[in-house]
């Protein structure tokens, strides 16, 4: 069973109008919510695939209810720690005309040390069941930046590590078995331009291996044994969010089966990145696409821009 | 007291972004809610101003429950009917850098007949006790076009009419005192160009008199005896949204005091609208520009385009 954990799991409110204009007055013509957060989305995509999936998170107030009872409503095998403060909301603004996709978040919910225990101990006990463990999105307020590595620490499964920034660099020193920034993250942290000496880098500040994903340009992997660029077959245009927690639930996938080959890793991670592209919401993707792209996925080994 | 009834009142949230991007993903750096829809802006302006009001209105669900949760807080006097359809929200996503202010507002509950019988009722009883009575805004759905009228008929103080559309058109059966269409309101349910002629076709079909918003240009008032323009001193940048519910309150304020001076509810309604253009959010004014415009705003008589 994979394990997701969304310490920072939100309400996801999509509205659809013609097209979002900045100054103007819209009608939203349909609003649809449904329970959000990275991890959600990890768990969401493994459901879809039949893949065994447990999705832990936290979860307060009104709109955390709302996650909550739509996770079972989706059939989704859930553990939630319930706080008092509100879970945030994500505003998802769909323009039908242009189909462009525009987002707003709410700040997180600010825990109590209390909160976080809790949560931490349900983690723990889950990540002793589990095939993988999986830790997505940013950190609720309250929370000390090492949470992460808090959480990590000591876990004897596979684990895989998609956050940003601080939260990212603190959890490198629990060794996670591979961590996803995308380009402008993994930028961010290191500060190098070149994504595979950025990635070498923080193989060398104590992740295992780095699965990068470059946007249309497909994804990179540095691992122990080399480095590999997997390019999608054709680029695709539709809705990007929710495509890089596509492409953990293929990492994590592989990483159930045992040890992993990293041109398997990466040949799921692109076809599922791919496909959720084309799905309308973030965690929805196009099966058939997927199936078609895990195919046609081009592998090969990576050479950084000054080899 | 002025009875202000809002049938589709909302929770309005607020979101407060650097500057919105359609097709980026944008962190709210702050987020506000509290009670709207345009008769609980009217009521919000009334009361800031010290007039008694009571803001009646239909609410349910858990954003149901915001708006009668906030309008206690707020000190508003109001008297909401529950019922079990979950209120709509409003989003407001206001841009720090350049200004702007964005709006999504969802469709309203579908009401059954019940619901609407037991608010009727109790606009019906406040009714008798009021000096005023404003109708504000959409209508929510399930309840039919002629839902205003129904309220307004065998009212015996004056009423002022706030909607628009096919609200507006029905309305006018039962002979509001007061209408007040903007611009395009006033071109939709007229097919009139020329805001005069626009306006006399309203008082045909039963408008008492018309109050017409013609944004910076001021405002327009067709009634018996004659047609009077009046100017705002300065053309004023700012929000708007909720100037057009200033401008009701102060036509309110004038009818309250019996057989109104035309010139002098203009005078009054450009100067709050003017101030609502320099608050925050809807419903809040600016109440030191208020009292500087009342004696500033320029009232003459008003020629048609043809005459």
């Amino acid at each position: 069973m994979i394990v997701t954990v969304t310490p920072n799991a939100a309400l996801d409110v999509t509205y659809r109008v013609p097209r979002l204009v900045p100054g103007a007055a819209h009608r939203a013509s349909a609003v649809e919510s449904r329970a959000g957060g990275k991890g959600v989305n990890v768990a969401r995509v493994l459901h879809a695939l039949g893949a065994p999936t447990r999705a832990l998170g936290i979860a307060g107030g009104h709109d955390g209810a709302a996650v909550v009872r739509d996770l079972a409503e989706a059939g989704i095998v859930h553990e939630f720690t319930e706080v008092d403060a509100g879970s945030r909301r994500t505003t998802t603004i769909l323009s039908t005309v242009d189909e462009t996709v525009t987002l707003i978040s709410e700040p997180g919910p600010a825990l109590s040390e209390q909160d976080w225990a809790r949560f931490a101990a349900s983690v723990g006990a889950a990540a002793r069941g589990a095939s993988v463990l999986v830790c997505s999105g940013s950190l609720p307020g309250g929370v000390p930046v090492s949470a992460y590595a808090d959480l990590l620490r000591g876990v004897e499964v596979p684990t895989v590590l998609d956050t940003s920034g601080p939260a990212l660099l603190a959890g490198l020193s629990a060794r996670p078995s591979v961590v996803k920034p995308n380009l402008t993250e993994l930028r961010e942290v290191t500060g190098i331009g070149d994504p595979l000496r950025a990635a070498e880098e923080l193989r060398r500040a104590g992740a295992g291996a780095v699965v990068a994903s470059l946007g249309a340009e497909g994804m990179l992997a540095v691992a122990d044994g080399g480095s590999w660029l997997a390019r999608p077959s054709r680029a695709l245009t539709g809705n990007t969010t929710g495509a890089g927690d596509a492409a953990v639930a293929g990492i994590a996938l592989e990483l159930a089966k045992g040890a992993p080959g990293w041109p398997a890793v990466l040949r799921r991670a692109v076809a599922l990145s791919a496909a959720a592209v084309l799905g309308p919401l973030a965690g929805d993707f196009d099966i058939e696409h997927y199936r078609r792209e895990h195919d046609a996925v081009e592998v090969d080994h990576a050479t950084g821009t000054d080899d």
